[in-house]
């Protein structure tokens, strides 16, 4: 059972819209904020905002200092003394470019690919885990509180030795998966250093978003309900696990 | 064996001027190209190159991409059609600040340090790797080619999981191991898509180097030779191991 105060990162579409939905209708959770790198041109946030009033969006550019800065601020400006209880980490970006080379590495290499995906990625939630910390802290010590990073199964760097990678492999990002494989170490660390905070990594599965495309075999409404059935299950000993959607453990 | 041309970036100083060092007394190898990011100051690389003419420095800054191209051109003006039969990515830094909290993640994290980090360890080496690949393609059509990416075993990203995380840690910059588990995966992916060359990750130890401080039990002499070692009894299926500097598989 998930209940009390809940930050959502990148909620204004995909899903990370789809959990601040589903969390939406339950009775427990106090209130919910759905953070957004755009305000203005989240609608749909907007509308089930307008809907449900334990919804509230705020600003919230992972990649951005200073509007982290300020989403804390006005997360406590409404919750007081309360803490935070459970914490998604969903912003993310992966950027396919086009190829000009059919060479997997030599002639397509952008040092700027690399570091962006790894600020947005890693970084970013990194910045976002550190700023709510403390009030992630607050709801440890007085019962469950949560981090689930939201990962990817092709961050696994096994895969690769086990020659598990796909074959359109070839056309994907290696930043990506780099900055999720870092994410990936983070979330242990976090397991280790807060043994009263319960962190996960979760692979969401390849859902049919904006990020992942029309042939995605699954939907963000379909894996934002399975991973939440995973962690109203968790338990403190969970934390470090790296996971699929349906709760099996997954290599590195 | 080794023989041939090789490439060692970081050969400034440290572990990467013992491999040139050391390098330099195998016969059967023809030319050491030794990257420094800034000449000038390379007073022990200038001296031991004017010792041994294999020995050529040249400047290679890994976050400077037009200065890898231009290292890559120096490198050819040289060697003509002859390929590059090992890479040693050695460059890396690791920058530990004065904490003015105790907190490990609280208060002292900084997106720049985490950046910077993954700009020099990881992209670094995957520009110079991408710059070189060519030429190491040509001494794997022939025989053997080698990527050695210098890694460090608290990258594993298992130790946290298995609260194996040593107590200074804290003190750590995990900067420095996220950099390095990306880096992992780097050498899995290169692994598994260029299947003709062998591509390790290793630990050289903690060495008392200008970056590993001098409370290090090792010398950057004896991980050299340790290292140089099992780089010489590499094989094919070796490709995508990541090792301590006595040949060891590490966990990932």
């Amino acid at each position: 059972m998930l209940s009390g105060n809940i930050l959502v990162t990148g909620a204004d579409s995909g899903l990370g819209l789809e959990f601040v939905r589903q969390l939406s209708n339950v009775e427990s959770i106090k209130r919910i904020f759905a953070g957004s790198v755009d305000l203005e041109k989240a609608e749909d946030l907007k509308k089930l905002s307008e809907q449900n009033h334990i919804i509230i969006p705020i600003e919230l550019n992972v990649g951005n200092d200073s509007c982290i800065t300020k989403s804390r601020e006005r997360v406590e400006s409404e919750i007081g003394n309360e803490g935070l209880a459970l914490l998604i980490n969903c912003a993310g970006i992966c950027n396919k470019r086009r190829l000009d080379s059919d060479d997997w590495l030599v002639g397509r290499v952008d040092r700027d690919a690399y570091l962006d995906h790894y600020n947005i990625n890693c970084v970013g939630t990194i910045m976002v885990t550190s700023a709510f910390l403390p009030l992630l802290r607050k709801t440890a010590d007085l019962g469950r509180a949560i981090v689930l990073n939201i990962s990817a199964r092709c961050a696994s760097s096994i895969n690769a030795l086990k020659k598990q990678y796909p074959k359109e492999a070839k056309q994907d990002v290696i930043a990506y998966r780099l900055s999720k494989a870092s994410l990936n170490h983070f979330t242990r660390a976090l397991a280790y250093f807060e043994n009263s905070i319960i962190s996960i990594s979760m692979d969401p599965g390849w859902m049919n978003t904006n990020m992942g495309g029309p042939l995605a075999p699954f939907t963000a409404d379909d894996s934002a309900e399975k991973l939440l059935k995973v962690v109203c299950n968790l338990k403190l000993n969970d934390s470090g696990r790296f996971m699929d959607r349906d709760g099996n453990d997954l290599e590195l």
